[in-house]
């Protein structure tokens, strides 16, 4: 092809198409220095081809027909480098760690231990307790000082807190008349928080500030990608009622004084276009009773519906957080239940949640990937 | 088939499925009354069959084999009805209003002006405005008193504001070395805002508290949607490319003392599992230079995306808000543009910024539909 410049960097043969070089010329007229951002208005360059080209020891430069001068270094272009091999590399170190599921019988092994005072303290910690969660989907905080605001400070090293309508923060403990399950200490079934967000929280941060002495109250916890994969494989017909049969998933009430009237639709499973898990939506109890589908997918539906539901209880891991725990995991991936427990007069079970957004996750560690200088080659 | 129920409402034979219907049993044991949600935990009844149903005046009550008894009114059930008729119309009233596409010659006539203290006095306006606003993705909101909190109270009708890297609000006016292109007085391209948040901003508020009084300074915007629908029936190809291709958005810098590395890569037209728009992401200035495609789509999708941007000046109507404007806009279908301007030292043009989900205008939207009676048969 004539539209690609072909430049050999370390032995390797890359190619660039002119089109993408100009498009990213790196000169001021053409770059914004501080804003790190292209400045043209609208005149994009499609048929442009180089007059001449210069390779330098650093970088190459291409001068343009109309006699625009781009200057190009050559580790700048390796890392842009069009092949898939490339690529993933990218995708790896810079853009989002890749997940790994998990059978509940692992989640010992799976969740890791992340000491409060060190993510505070130290940028490591921060990093390694957010690279875990975002490979693993959970990783438990010890240690936190007993302070109903104990989390402000580690939510605060990441970014800000993701609100909905129950509020900045929440406080999970028995009420009567509660306008959530949650708010019992009856068993509270499989669900993800707030599937009723189309903007669905990202991750869920429980601090234990008060567990209850009675039995009871431990939280299952089961990888709903590991269910995804594993219906996909042994149950292709459900798989394809899970992924495509869009639920209504609601939630009607009045919290504070003001009320709300949340819809959201999508199926169990949300694929990504590459027919990968997107996200996870559960909820029993927030299910809604419209259900609009053609009424011959109901029956094998619930089937499917069913046989998730029984897998959510066999691929669950236990975990009983103890007072100053903080439980974290990713709310778009797991499902989670807790069983049910006895407050006595003394001994009030008490959490104090928060959510944060993927987006500002993966943005601190990516921030931290290129500070602690764990970017091997991309910088 | 005989796992349906059969009853006659109004005249109309309508058929609900047995599993269904024991799924959504609202008597006390099955459903909680407050927290308006299902109470069971895993024992979900796939086989069950009535043994006695009877039709009263206003309810059919079934009495299921294992003696369980669940009522079911009449409205109820109509207004659940497995038609596509019915669900349309449930859709319509409640779910979500439809969209309305527009030209830019047309943004005079769909654009509708709405009186602030009406909007924080009374439901009706407050309705008006923020239905308006989910047809059309545009509404303006005028007579906005003078103060740099003057949002607030509108904020305060609707929900909360969305927070990003660049706070909770924003003020857009020119900084030298600024983070944000969107902070100089230059020409400020065409783009939504936040394209590299999985989490894009719903809307996007902003009050012009002040107007520079020199030539410029207008919004150019436009409607995605209507841009999407002509590429899709003039340009196939190229329409093909702008839903399929992913583009890495990004966003790198600091503000207010914390570093921000953000990435979200979708294609300019994200399209859902309807093969419906779901969401337009544009950004002349944050696109990133890495491009995660094959080497061979690029020069079409260039081409594509040059058809993308003249379009987008094509189909743009043109608006210069006025001090006491607040210009609110859809802000993951419209794309916007500002012309430059050149402010003196008398004369600071200056916006008072901020951003609220959908989730949350949804939300409040079907809140007062109930509220004031607009809810036509869905109660």
């Amino acid at each position: 092809m004539d539209k690609l410049l072909t430049v050999t960097v370390d032995g390797e043969v890359l190619k660039f198409p002119f089109v993408w070089l100009r498009d990213n010329c790196l000169c001021e007229q053409c770059f914004h220095p501080t804003a790190k951002s292209r400045v043209y208005w609208s005149d994009l360059h499609l048929k442009i081809k180089p007059k001449e080209i210069t390779e330098g020891k650093d970088s190459i430069q291409v001068t343009w027909e109309d006699g625009h001068k781009s200057n190009f270094e050559y580790n700048w272009l390796k890392i842009r480098n069009f092949t898939p091999e490339s690529q993933r590399k990218y995708d790896e170190v810079i853009y989002k760690p890749t997940k790994i599921t998990w059978h509940g019988e692992e989640f010992n092994d799976i969740c890791s231990k992340h000491d409060y005072n060190q993510i505070v303290k130290t940028d490591e910690a921060l990093y390694n307790w957010l690279y875990k969660l975002s490979v693993y989907g959970v990783a438990i905080v010890k240690n936190t000082p007993n302070s109903e605001n104990a989390i402000d400070a580690i939510i605060d090293r990441v970014a800000f807190i993701k609100r909905s309508h129950y509020g900045v923060k929440f406080v999970v403990q028995h009420i009567s008349n509660t306008n959530n399950l949650a708010y019992l200490s009856n068993n509270l079934q499989m669900h993800t928080d707030l599937p009723y967000y189309e903007y669905g929280p990202g991750i869920n941060i429980l601090h234990c500030f008060v567990q209850t002495v009675s039995k009871g109250g431990e939280n299952l916890l089961v990888d709903g990608h590991y269910i995804a994969k594993y219906i996909k494989k042994n149950h292709p017909e459900e798989y394809k009622l899970l992924t495509e049969v869009d639920i209504e998933w609601n939630d009607m009430g009045t919290e504070d004084g003001r009320e709300f009237f949340k819809l959201y639709r999508a199926p169990i499973i949300t694929l990504d276009k590459y027919g990968e898990v997107q996200r996870i939506n559960f909820s029993v109890p927030q299910r809604s009773s419209h259900f609009l589908t053609p009424i011959e997918n109901i029956e094998p539906w619930y089937r499917a519906y069913s046989l998730f539901l029984q897998l959510c209880h066999k691929f669950a891991g236990k975990f009983k957080s103890e007072q100053g725990d903080i439980l974290v995991f990713d709310n778009i991936r797991l499902i989670h239940s807790r069983n049910g427990y006895v407050d006595n007069e003394n001994n009030v079970r008490k959490l104090i949640g928060a959510y944060i957004d993927w987006d500002e996750i993966y943005c601190k560690l990516r921030c931290l990937t290129m500070k602690l200088g764990y970017n091997k080659g991309f910088n």
